[in-house]
Parts: structure tokens; sequence; C-alpha cells
């Protein structure tokens, strides 16, 4: 036994906290003594929510969002413009696109971006699932909301080939510029650059 | 159900993730979505460590340190200097002093500080088993080793006034002054002005 933590069990807790993402030892042990706090029923109601969650989790065979009935609330929802596909890297991206309630129509999460760097290639994205929701008809326009990082426009030129064969379907992408409320002066170059070359014209409205 | 999550069980686990001290909705999500990647077996090991320690923690009967066994390690340890207490605050401290390597007596674990805006006061701390462990006689030295905040302050004297019976028993505290590699210009005020108060010979060893 280590003689640091004088329990073996509180040793193996903070093992456990620590290797999760960004927690470190310290921080690993606060968050163990905050659980030594808990009612024995508030700490069993955590790790079965862990638990439970990692051994029903579902994702939506239509659009790959993580739900807990075989379609997902949104593919479902017959209130949605499901001639509209939103192609999102992850589930934290649909979440973000709901949350500026502009949006309407389907979603399609890749599960990730084209990186070789990380070893992934466009084998391991729903990229052939896009392609056959595509191809099934009934799809107006496609939405590309990647990263505006190399490997999502990596990944947007790869879609854009594999969609070639469907020209009546609409291939969109995201706005790229200035962001709300940025100072000019401190704009990155590339971003100015961008807004400059793609201006649009100016309504007065 | 709550659409902005998809998922019940999703949305469950991100809340329990977010009542942690520190980890607000947007880490505790990237914390679940950590989960999902995971392993089953990897999933219920990390709920289970939880679950285990809440139920089957205990504290050292002598020192109040956390233990698995009924005396800790510290206290069952011949090769510690049974004659000497250091009075903590938490077993946070313990381990911090552990780490100095500098101290080879036993502990006392108060589990806080007296603090009435927090509501804590001595009734809620070990002050009593420390008094008792005092007056069993053996013990030589305690050591206040309390935060040097009001509170750690209040609760000194408090242990002073409480241990005023037992003249034989030598009271200390830990030294304060600058911390090493304080550069002097930034040290607050009461510090520098303690330190200077209590400026002790210099050996030139």
């Amino acid at each position: 036994m280590n003689q640091q933590y004088s329990s073996a069990l509180l040793e193996r807790a903070v093992d456990e906290f620590a290797k999760l993402p960004g927690i470190g030892r310290k921080s690993a042990m606060r968050l163990v003594l905050h659980m030594l706090r808990l009612d024995v029923d508030k700490v069993d109601g955590f790790s079965n929510s862990i638990s439970t969650l990692r051994h029903n989790v579902n994702y939506c065979r239509v659009c790959h969002n993580i739900s807990d009935e075989e379609v997902c609330q949104i593919c479902s929802n017959p209130n949605r413009n499901a001639a509209q596909i939103c192609v999102v890297e992850n589930i934290q991206d649909v979440m973000a696109i709901e949350h500026t309630q502009q949006y309407r129509g389907l979603y399609h999460v890749l599960g990730g971006v084209i990186s070789p760097m990380d070893g992934v290639g466009p084998g391991e994205l729903q990229i052939s699932s896009l392609v056959d929701r595509v191809s099934a008809g009934g799809i107006d326009e496609v939405i590309l909301a990647l990263s505006s990082t190399m490997e999502g426009d990596t990944t947007n030129f790869f879609i854009f080939r594999k969609l070639a064969p469907f020209p009546e379907v609409k291939l969109s992408i995201l706005a790229r510029g200035l962001s709300i409320n940025d100072e000019l002066q401190y704009t990155d170059e590339v971003t100015l650059g961008r807004s400059l070359v793609n201006r649009v014209p100016f309504t007065g409205k």
C-alpha cells in the first residue's frame, strides 16, 4: 500500500478520477474528498449514472447522434425539415447548433474529421452513411458545419467529392469571417483576408 | 426530455458530473463523452471505485485520518514517534506533511477549523478526542499545523486553552515567514511584518 494515501480504497478512487482528461491528482483528490462528504445514495447516484449511460448508450441509426431510442428526437420530429442535413463532427456540435435556434433541419454526426496525423481516415467516419442518406433521395441541401481547421477543410473536400454524383443537392458551408464583437485590429490576418475577399453586399438592414 | 441533450441518460450523467465542485456543464459533457469512448469495464471500474470507497470508507480511531483498517498505517507504525502529535485540518494536510519527509510523529485530523461563518463550532471538530489523547499521557509535543488564516488562528487558540491543563506538553506552531523563493518586494506586508518581528538568529549555516 502507498503510504502517501493511507487507504488503498482512497488511492484507487483518486487514480480513477486522475485518469479523466484535464484532471490531475490534486483535483482528483479534491473530487474524491467531496464524494466522501456526500450521502451514500448521492454517491451511488453519481456512479450509477455513469455506468448506466455507458451500458445503455445508443446512437440514432439515421444521424448517429446520441439517443435513447433507435431514431433520435430530432430525426423523428415531424416539424423539422427532413430535406436539410447539417454535417457535424460530434454531438457537442449538434448541441451548439441547436442552442442557436437558427436551424430546423436534421443532422449527420461524422464522429470526427479526417486526420492522418491521428490515424483517422474516411473509413472511421460516418461518411458512407451520409452518401446513403443523400442517394436515398429527398435531400435538398447538405450543410457542411465542420471546424475551420485543416482537418475540417480536408473532410469538407472529401465529402464534396463523394456528393459530386448528386448535383441536384445544394452543398453549402458555414460562413467564415469576423466573429461578432471582434475588433478588426485583433483579428488574425487569415480571417481578415478571407472576410475581405468574401465580402457580401450591404443592404443597410 | 430535454431536447438539448437528445438522451435522458446522457443528461443524467452530465448533471451528476456538473454537481462536482469546480466542474461546469461544458467540462461535465467533455468528461461524459470521454467515458462513452472507454471500454465498458473501464467505466465500471471508475464508478465502482467511487461507490466502494464511499461504502467502505473508514477513519483511524486514533487520529481520524482516512484508513482501511481500524488504526491507520501511521498510528500503527512502531518506527514513528508516538510522543509527537501534529494537529491538521484534513487528510490532504497529512499527505502534504508526509510529502515533506520532515516529520516522523503521529497526526490528529480535526476535520476542519472553527468557522462561525460556516457554522463550524468546536463541537463539530475532533478536539475533545485530541484532549483525550493528550490526557492519556505519553505525549511530549503537540504541533499546531493549521492554516495561517483567521479560522486557523481561532482554532489554534481554542486548542491552546483546552491543553492548558497539561503544561508538561510542549505546544508549538508552524514557523511563519517568507516562503522559499519569495521576492521581498512582492511579499504581503503582514507576512513581511511578522517575519521581521519574529526574526531568528542567523548562524551562517
